[in-house]
């Protein structure tokens, strides 16, 4: 169980680094990559599709994988990404607070334009 | 003028790629560049304090400025932030002018907080 457990992170873990690093990888590494973790594929199947063996399809997965978990320590694109969105669900939080708080119409529409702003752009 | 214009305006442009990429540059790569755009050391300065041929440096830094280029090209972090700097100046903008609409102080303070977090954290 918790096996399965790991290997589920695990995937988890590396599609979100894909999310934010697969540009850095070859086309054909990106493409391998999204076909096993995001498309599901198995090796076999990868490699059917691909004409290549399965022990390389194996093998450039495990690369790609050090690569990715390599960017991420040098670059922390993810952990910046997750402190951002904290930021953003605090300070939508304080401007509810404040909505709530005011009796006036024109403030609170003022309130929401910002709050738009925020969740649109950030 | 023109040429010492391009000339500022490229050195300042690698500066600004080197705040978001360097840690993908080696150690080595790293330091030379850093001597040559943040310390503004010469091609023979550093050649001699690392005792390499000032050839070799010349083709290291030109190698690292493609490089740092590609990055940008492929996870585009300076635009990226360029755009977040311009979302929370207008979200501070119209932060300022609810403050001043507003007479009450208790609102004030809370509207204050509010810049505050997205100016720390943002």
């Amino acid at each position: 169980m918790s096996i399965v457990g790991d290997y589920m992170e695990d995937r988890i873990k590396i599609s979100i680094l894909m999310d934010y690093y697969k540009e850095l990888l070859t086309d054909k590494q990106k493409d391998i990559m999204e076909l096993y973790y995001n498309q599901d594929l198995s090796l076999s199947e990868i490699s059917e599709l691909t004409d290549t063996s399965r022990q390389a399809i194996h093998d450039l997965i495990k690369r790609c994988n050090k690569l990715l978990i390599d960017y991420e320590y040098k670059l922390k694109l993810v952990e910046k990404s997750n402190k951002l969105r904290k930021v953003k669900d605090i300070i939508i939080e304080k401007i509810n607070r404040l909505e709530e708080q005011s009796d006036s119409e024109t403030f609170k529409s003022s309130l929401q334009e910002i709050k738009n702003t925020i969740v649109e752009n950030i």
